[in-house]
């Protein structure tokens, strides 16, 4: 960054401005896998120019505007938990740092409705309603790691959405500073029909068209009743299949996830069956639906073919659940590791995960190739996948790519969507069009240059050339 | 219309080009009851200067795209349900009526997936799936005259909405023509995290920002159970009260109506008792939810001072639930008649109701002044207000302005958003800035000027000034 452009910014907002080497270094990138590796490889380190730690929105407004006015690009960095490579500074980037930027506004027990601030962490906000006896029912793997304002930019999932939905089902208003610098409060009431859902421009728009700086969130009352259950399947596609049928008698457990057999190997080596995959449901609410529901699930997987398995193996999942390993650890093994998590309808699901898994397990090195389904809908279903590959250190890059598109290659040629809760960043970026089409894509383009004409926000991330 | 631009039209749409005079005034407004109330009293015709009829999407296309070279208005036209006045041509509006591109594309039995034209009926969408044992889930009072492309236009809400879902929750992906010609398909997988949901450009854009041309729904299997019940209250406020618990409770009867003491009066004189409010759920599902959720909800209304009515009510409602009357029945009595609906969070509901109830009966005339609730969320419920004023015919209009003023107002100054699920149209247009905000209004209108640089789409309607 220009030693004038560092002289304005110092001038104009103070203290908030920092070049301070540990800093820079701390927000050179996000947690994709790609730049751990290339860390660890002492790769030359890209920077950004300057950190903005905001304290508050009118210093958001006040970064914006200046950014806006002089052409420089600004990259809005919540707790840094993606893991697509939305986040990839270099010395040009004011990388607006959101972390302190983490009050708690207000929890109404009456609406359940809770406010904070965007860079508040997301289990932190959970305990804070939990203390009330309320939940916000969005439990990403992240949710340690993440930031409420993250969920809302890219679009976040949390593990219990089957029956309590994604960010975009919990999400009641958004607060954002767009390019030019205004302020928008978007949502208002319960539901309107009153033009456009504005909140949805600024959801999963990953930092390209504005920074979110506050998030109401629609809550729930802790559930009356938690309630375990278990079941073996001879295959993914019988599983999946038991899954179709319980959405469609309309039943939503929160939790629904189904391991192929190299998982179960993996992660629940007391539980494995021969060589089953295995569905895990977590069922929650008033204990008089919970008891049905278990009834009836359990009835619709007999007919299914499934078998009981033991429902502790719930409760170990929901222990060990939110365990993320470092990408280093791998690295030092000689392995670089990622998921993949895309979605289809019921009926191309099946094609998708034979396809996928076939297609890494012919890529050279990989030691891995493994899914399980997570977020149930009445049309379909999402897999993340997740692949290991070992080769020598200076070829794991390759690897990484080789598997990204293996999967991504299969998700689109049988007709599944390439992302279904990470977000897309500079990862999936050349797989967007296949989901928008070209006219979509060409749509989101004339909205960023709409909101964003001087091309600020986040340049290079999401939106394709 | 000028003739020479009626020439160029018919010389490149051919016969899909009308201006027989049956036509051109079966098409100049919707159901607005505005409308209406004009021609009863004789006003001069506004009438469009050409009806198009495209049979195809590729007829939307062509239409469009010499739409948007010669700067002629265009306004989308479904089957003309609407009650905002989104439909008002003048001679210089080409009106593109959808009612030709009516067909059933696809009923997935496997994914529970329908598509259809934008054009096709409501009700016989539903029929059409019905035959395969399942449902759209999605009953606006509308349903027999409105449009499956109307509904995303104007982001409806259905009677059974407070577990199915509004219209948002049960698109699955639209297609489009935006006002270049080009035909976008938005959405694709169950779900995304792939950039903005750009589906919510489209939906509630009222035809300001493209033609939706084929919708496809995410569906349900008709349910196993239906069963019914119902309750009096004391008074409005305890029995919105009784359904904020029953909602915090985590139980979603897919409908929840609670009529106000008038409306009891009026639409079920069989059941009146004293004042009393009466709230009708339907209940539906697999069988033992459903009798958990009647034994709990039955519960929770009890306990929050609400006594058991007889069911048979819901039937009867059930029966009679979309007859809808003719606005002249009511000007040929001397009355103007109309129903508003807004929606708030609990905790700013009974303010609303009861300001705007004050607020209608202090104006000249007014006869009626009641509202009923029809759909609940964790966050608040809507008010379907209805008034009735009387006075001489010259002055009907000034009444009914006067009338939507006070209930707007009302919902303004006590917190509540302008709109649930009618739409704006031009109707709600200047109180659009409550619920969006200044710098919100400035974000729809940089959206329109991007997407329809030529303001060529639906010119007037819905976005302020």
């Amino acid at each position: 960054m220009k030693a004038s452009t560092l002289d304005m910014l110092r001038s104009e907002l103070g203290a908030i401005v920092h070049t301070e080497d540990e800093l820079l270094d701390a927000r050179r990138h996000d947690y994709w896998a790609v730049s751990h590796l290339r860390d660890w490889r002492g790769a030359a380190p890209s920077r950004p120019g300057c950190v903005v730690q905001p304290s508050s929105v009118s210093d958001v407004q006040r970064t914006i505007r200046l950014a806006n006015r002089d052409g420089i690009a600004v990259m809005p960095f919540g707790l840094g938990s993606g893991v697509c490579g939305g986040i990839l500074p270099d010395d040009d980037v004011l990388l607006l740092d959101l972390s302190r930027l983490n009050r708690t506004r207000e929890i109404d027990e009456v609406n359940l409705l809770a406010s904070f601030d965007a860079g508040k962490n997301g289990l932190e906000a959970e305990h804070e309603v939990a203390a009330v006896g309320l939940t916000i029912g969005h439990w990403p793997q992240s949710i340690a790691l993440s930031s409420v304002g993250g969920w809302i930019s890219t679009r976040a999932s949390g593990q219990f959405s089957t029956a309590y939905g994604n960010i975009e089902d919990i999400v009641y208003s958004i607060e954002a500073v767009l390019p030019n610098g205004e302020l928008v409060q978007l949502g208002k009431a319960p539901r309107a029909a009153a033009g456009p859902d504005l909140r949805h421009v600024l959801m999963g728009a990953e930092g390209t068209l504005g920074v979110v700086t506050g998030v109401t969130l629609s809550l729930r009352r802790a559930p009356e009743e938690r309630r375990f259950s278990a079941f073996y399947a001879d295959s993914m596609r019988s599983g999946i299949e038991a899954q179709r049928r319980i959405v469609h008698a309309d039943w939503r457990p929160p939790v629904m996830r189904q391991y192929d057999h190299p998982e179960v190997k993996r992660n629940f080596r007391d539980h494995v069956d021969g060589d089953s995959a295995l569905l895990l449901m977590v069922h929650e609410g008033p204990r008089g639906r919970v008891a049905a529901e278990l009834d009836d699930v359990g009835r619709i997987a007999v007919e299914s073919g499934l078998r009981a398995a033991n429902p502790v193996v719930c409760e170990e999942w929901m222990d060990r659940r939110n365990h993320v390993p470092t990408w280093r650890d791998f690295f030092e093994m000689g392995i670089v590791v990622d998921t993949i998590e895309i979605s289809a309808p019921w009926s191309r699901i099946d094609a998708v995960y034979d396809d996928a898994i076939d297609s890494l397990r012919s890529i050279d090195g990989v030691v891995n190739a493994s899914a399980h389904s997570s977020h149930a809908y009445r049309s379909g279903i999402n897999l993340y996948f997740s692949f290991a590959a070992r080769r020598d250190a200076d070829q794991l890059e390759a690897a990484y790519f080789e598997c990204w598109n293996a999967v991504m290659t299969a998700t689109v040629r049988n007709g599944g969507g390439v992302a279904h809760h990470h977000g897309a960043g500079r990862l999936r970026k050349p797989w967007i069009e296949s989901d928008l089409g070209s006219t979509g894509v060409e749509l989101l383009r004339t909205l960023k240059s709409a909101i964003d004409p001087n091309g600020i926000m986040n340049p290079g991330n999401l939106i394709p050339d």
